[in-house]
């Protein structure tokens, strides 16, 4: 069955298994301490810049949290929008595993604003609330919209009005930056730690977490262990991020994916009885669809139905679908709106 | 360099990788909801019985956290060998994620004794201090030694006497299963939660959890998800454990390196000035030796210094060491203990 | 200077105090062995049934954590009122003691619907999501309102359609039960999990936590210690609760208040630019005020500017509050509206 | 019956009580928001010197896990000796509050010793092992004994040469510094943070938790919020301290208590079949005694039976403890031992 639910039931794109093939010959130390890890680290800096930090984890909630488990104190609070995977999809891993408090901001189109976010954060010096500390965004958003950087750099001041860290869930980030024609360096500015995300772009697994400014002896490194994320054998999650940076891969596949959910937009926005949700920016769209007709669709398309009140519907490209398989999908589209 | 150091340092094994390759065919639900992971555990039951629930986790930490985490109350104590992985080698993921204290037993060669655990559990019913509720035993122990189906025994009477669980790191445990010539189903017979090792046996990462004498309605499954263990793309672990257990490929490579190990023993016993520390039953060799010699030997080899007051190093065997690599390491200690 | 400001700016009532003095004589066994404890909770069980378990506390966020603490699994979601205590004034401890996640349902002067709570409870054995376990109301609310025996039975039901437990924050429960006229047994019908708050009624410290539908061998008292709320000297909290039951003390010292606030809402009602924000139910009563008038009248009696957005004030009353502080209170607010 | 069981058993020294009676006098602040409380700072000040940092606490495990929550991250150790209240009587509110892990140190009569200590510290820097970061003493020690000046000294210079922090149980504290006929400014010389007890010394209920050389803006404060400590009538509490330190009534009653101890020592040192455990430098004697004799004598007195396995007992000495009650205890044991 043709899949557009979730990047996750994708494979391993081909470069990255290759890399995975590639980096399984003979020993190296284990924990990270290899040289794989050190040159993908290196590659990173290159890329960011030399003061910050890099670490590996398994996952995207094991990144989440390990990062926002490292910048917090159990007094804490966490200021995300009210759609974020930190909040809607991790379990209770923020409460039970960091001891924060998160608060959401209400989101349109899965973004917050600036006026919402300064808002919400009350009560700092009052010891009877949890002490702001973390705005955590995500980019691209679960609905695919993608924060222009006038737009971060808004939420940025508020951040250091309120002397508040900005995190950045960028579990599709590289589709945020191909979206913004910017370069990694250029899609960082404004953030102080970010998930950049992996597996969702075509790896196995693995995510990185970056702390940027950071200062020699940080922390963050025994929190990486205590978080139960440190891979024994790293070099499988460095080699492929490797792979991901080499000649630009990730904008390749980020181009990809954003394109085909343009000509996904193109192909249906005319069909009646469908409508575009929100803004198509990145490799997501979202459309409102009757039950009946997803039931429908359903039988030959892995997709979600993904908020029943609005009646609205996800699709979502991976780095192995094809233009075929959305046409494929309008066809039967079309077929089953005209009935 | 030669690494006799962690099977960590080991990359993939060949079948493994090869299953690694052969999953990444189409696209298959997430988060272990797919058909191959349906299947793997289908093939678990099939060898240790259906009342069984079985999670996979990414590292070791992870499934000794997440599985002790499940089966624990904050106000609970968990008993181990003083030189377990859990204690000595997870940093606080037991305080900080699960909540318990651990309470250790002394052990000898690796193994606690009935006895003295029996000592050690004290207090029930006592408000005032933590209320056992595990045991932890390693299987076979950071020492290579293995407990036998008698010790086991008596050590589960022990729990059952004190309404307590048995868990069992089992990091390595098909070297304990190759040692003692019994199935999986025989190694498993007193245990509550088995935490099955799969990285350091040869695979990329991945570990089982499995829980014995399980109930419908678990809540396991809340607790994979907020340890920050379910792997989005988890076919990549199942199929690795397929192939693990695919005409017991996992005996024949636990007999590879446990007889490495015995052919390393039989080498170097009669060198002078080198004795072996612990009873050699699986695939690693304790032996003593001088600082001085193993700066030497390091500079060639890759295997730790592993405790320092009684001079004794540690050399582990992984699937793709060799018996020329032994002979190796053997000509050149015999080389440089004559001088 | 008069406080109308919190019932925590009182000290002790005169009955409490001596039941402080009289307790004081002798030594006692300790830590709740005491004979003083054994009878208040032997008196607490003829008045509310003997299927409860009581645990005595030192203050309402120690009771509210430990109580919730004690039912809860690290996996679980709490629902209470976006203005709950429990939520806005108890800082981080839900999250790094409890370790659950706490969700909020708008609330109308205090109190959550059946409805808005219906809608709330979503995502019930999905593992990415807390799984809902407690509903939270405080009775009488922050805002002094009331939730009536068929609200609190219309909320019951939607617990028990989802296998949830209801939990009482009681700080000024004695206040609620003299407002409905209703018995403390009858005032405890519907819920589990009850925090019967002490300080704010007039004792010098001390809540208590009982758990409805008890079975034996619970493990509540082991939750206790690790919450680090047990009394050394646990009589002196006993002896509190022991005055404040005698002879119905609770219901005087609570018709005292309500009837204050009663009294204050008619002496205020028709003074031109204030109006009555909230219900008049129990002991608190919240105006609309200017901010310079609120000034102004500051300096000569401790109330909080509640609510910023909606310019309201709060009143609260004490058990050694007069009439006579009211008049004079009325008074001032009169010279200075007519200013 | 006489107890020599608990200085917990024993109610409110008469000072402590009136104090109790005088402050409880119109309105105050709540939550330490009151002159009272300011004062009692103030005075704690005059005596310890001004660059330290004060809070209240209800009792003793509040107090010792507020403060070490205050201090260390989650992946930190903390070092306290194998008897020490924290370790075997504090549940594992170490480990769900704190979340760190603790290693105890081998003692001798309640003490441990710089070697012991230094020989513990391990590992530091090492991802995989909790990390150094605060030594907790207790001071007197469980066994009643104290540590010199000197000693104290010694293990602070291990603290500062690992960079660690060095706290203190000092729950009876007034009694080590009567001990060492020392100044409370002397004792606390070469801490960082103390717990200096209230209660076991004569109060109600209430600890401070003392944090030396503080810094301004320092988070602890919010830590005292959520451990829920935080005291609404914090008055309360306050004035029973400045009844205690007024005109050094803490030095009459440790000395009295003290006194106690040392008369008792005389009294029995020559009775068959008895001996003296341990050093008795403080309120507390640990005899040796038959578990026969510890029948009949509990028969008629309030006292524990501390350690089975070397036959020892303890008796404790309380305020409200008189000379005549000695002597009934000595009559009867010697009565009982001729029999």
């Amino acid at each position: 069955m043709i899949n557009f639910a979730s990047e996750n039931y994708a494979g391993v794109q081909a470069d990255m298994m290759q890399a995975l093939i590639d980096v399984n010959k003979g020993n190296e130390p284990s924990y990270g301490n290899d040289a794989v890890t050190a040159e993908t680290i290196g590659l990173l800096k290159d890329i960011l810049g030399n003061d910050i930090e890099i670490y590996f984890t398994f996952n995207g909630t094991g990144a989440n949290n390990f990062g926002l488990g490292s910048i917090t104190e159990r007094y804490n609070s966490i200021f995300c929008a009210d759609v974020a995977h930190l909040y809607v999809d991790e379990s209770t891993a923020p409460e039970s595993f960091i001891g924060c408090r998160i608060y959401t901001i209400p989101s349109e189109s899965g973004k917050i604003s600036a006026e919402s976010l300064r808002r919400a954060i009350i009560r700092a010096g009052d010891i009877h609330h949890p002490q702001p500390k973390v705005v955590s965004l995500t980019q691209p958003t679960e609905y695919g919209t993608v924060y222009t950087p006038e737009e971060l750099k808004s939420i940025k001041d508020i951040c250091i009005e309120n002397d508040m860290l900005l995190h950045v869930d960028g579990a599709r980030f590289f589709n945020a930056a191909v979206y913004l024609d910017a370069s990694l360096k250029q899609m960082t500015e404004h953030i102080d730690i970010l998930t950049l995300g992996g597996t969702k772009a075509g790896m196995m697994f693995g995510e990185a977490v970056i702390f940027f400014h950071s200062k020699s002896n940080s922390s963050y490194k025994y929190h990486l262990k205590r978080s139960m994320q440190l891979a024994s054998k790293n070099r499988f999650i460095a080699a492929q991020f490797q792979a991901m940076l080499k000649n630009d891969l990730w904008k390749d596949l980020a181009q990809h994916t954003n394109d085909l959910a343009k000509r996904f937009e193109q192909e249906i926005k005319d069909i009646p009885g469908i409508s575009i949700a929100h803004p198509v920016q990145t490799n997501a769209v979202f459309l409102t669809m009757s039950p009946t007709l997803y039931e429908k669709m359903h039988q030959h398309f892995h997709f979600y139905y993904w908020n029943d009140l609005r009646n609205e519907v996800r699709l979502v490209f991976s780095f192995d679908n094809t233009v075929d398989e959305i046409l494929e999908f309008v066809r039967l589209l079309k077929e089953y709106t005209r009935e």
